[in-house]
């Protein structure tokens, strides 16, 4: 479920930035962050801290807490998608 | 701001711990985390990743979507706050 969290929160994060036009360059600009970091965090390969997802969030222009529920969200989904790809396959 | 937030996220934590009865070391039973790390999160000296704000919210029984949304309100109103008394300083 972590790893889920993980890769749904940089899943969100670059829809979010799509959705807004920007490159992974421009979001790292608007959250004072490194670009490849960015990067990492959209591919689900970094852990991100409380003020990483402050940064982010302020940047994309919604609260931690509305970025953090949109992620569980889609883990959520992502992990029921798995369960009934694996009750297809059984 | 940052500091706001990671003072109020500890805050948050504890007063859903006591809230529920429990010791840092209950807490950090159900958690899964170290008791002294426990204490170091709700005394703000610490930046807790987006695993570990999981793991907290799940033993609270919250979603970490909630857990954030709530350190946030707090974080707005101790901002506000301080805001007040420099204006009662001026």
């Amino acid at each position: 479920m972590n790893a889920h969290l993980v890769e749904s929160f940089g899943i969100t994060v670059r829809r979010l930035r799509e959705g807004r036009g920007w490159s992974q360059e421009e979001l790292a600009g608007h959250a004072d962050l490194n670009r490849s970091y960015v990067g990492e965090i959209e591919r689900g390969q970094v852990i991100v801290s409380l003020v990483t997802i402050q940064k982010l969030s302020s940047a994309l222009g919604l609260s931690a807490g509305a970025l953090m529920l949109q992620s569980e969200q889609l883990s959520s989904f992502r992990a029921a998608q798995g369960i009934n790809l694996m009750a297809i396959a059984c």
